[in-house]
């Protein structure tokens, strides 16, 4: 890790930073981006708030790095993922990005709001981190759908990429009084359940064929 | 239709009530509640503001009635749905909400905004006319998917209704950037497509397992 000006930090510096980063996360997803100051964070994390500028710049940089460190094994995980042509694992994708937010269940509702609400500072943040890699992951995704697809097969990439979508994200924001009636929580078990359920999503009549086709 | 007196409506006057209805409707959707003014509805209807004392007695009113008369095709659905231990029919309730959302798109991220928001008139309103139905309707698809499930069969209710709730309401609230980027609209083809995605929630073992017992 370094400091803006690009220098090292030391391991006490490396602890700090990460404890400000912890206290970041928290505080943006409870309170959210706008209502949270930097003071708020260096006070919980227990540094200096001259820190957050040695090291993150401004709130703005704070975020950034909150989010791209909260996502970074997903981001992992669609630039390793294998080639327009390899097999299609929605599974893997939605239980991966239940299993980073997870700890942080409330962090999907602020990112949610921030990308519906192109005028905020946030918007401009999510986007930066995650435009490049929402590009490549989704047509990446229709490629594989669409490689694994016999031509005889009348599959809706989108639809199934929206699906996808909405099971890894909407365990996250389903509101309260739905989480009351079901008696939902985003537990790890719920999360798993769900996250099965995606590649029933991509597979009946294909999975099958594709069996067969290698037997 | 009645006044808020209780007297029949003639009708011309169910024509007026029709247009502010309407007009309400595209409002509130919109602009969201709080922006938007009875004055604003009144002139987009070409009805004179008083008449929205006279139907509706109010804002709050005028929105009940709105979503009211909005989700009846799916509150009757789910009230006519089969008995607790009749078929489980996910794909007919998705493309139920799907149908009925399809005209005003922009209403579920109202219904969904009140719903995170205890603390506003429209989380009241959308409490009212939603939770007596809610609880019997989800209640109902539990039981049924419980008795539609072989014992021997490790089916999570839960995650089942969460994720089917998913595809009912989340392609109403992706959030602009992965529309551009995915090329999504809410068609009617586009939202067929997902609702044909909500069976195989829970097709795999326990149709097949049902087929063999029928045949």
């Amino acid at each position: 890790m370094q400091n803006v000006q690009g220098r090292p930090l030391s391991a006490s510096e490396n602890q700090s930073r990460a404890r400000l980063v912890d206290a970041a996360r928290h505080h943006f997803s409870v309170h959210g981006y706008a209502a949270t100051t930097t003071r708020d964070i260096a006070t919980a994390a227990a540094v200096n708030p001259a820190m957050i500028r040695y090291y993150f710049g401004h709130k703005a940089g704070l975020f950034e790095t909150v989010l791209r460190e909260t996502v970074a094994p997903m981001l992992n995980l669609i630039n390793k993922h294998p080639a327009p042509n390899g097999p299609v694992n929605l599974a893997a994708l939605v239980q991966q990005y239940h299993s980073m937010m997870l700890p942080y269940p409330e962090l999907p509702k602020l990112i949610f709001r921030a990308l519906h609400n192109p005028d905020s500072v946030e918007y401009d943040i999510v986007m930066q981190v995650f435009d490049g890699v929402l590009r490549f992951g989704i047509d990446r995704l229709l490629k594989q759908i669409s490689h694994s697809t016999p031509a005889t097969d009348d599959v809706d990439g989108k639809a199934v990429v929206v699906s996808a979508l909405a099971l890894a994200v909407f365990p996250f924001l389903l509101p309260p009084p739905f989480r009351q009636v079901l008696n939902f929580s985003a537990t790890s078990d719920q999360l798993a359940a769900i996250a099965s359920l995606a590649d029933r999503l991509f597979i009946p009549a294909k999975i099958v064929q594709h069996g067969e086709k290698n037997a």
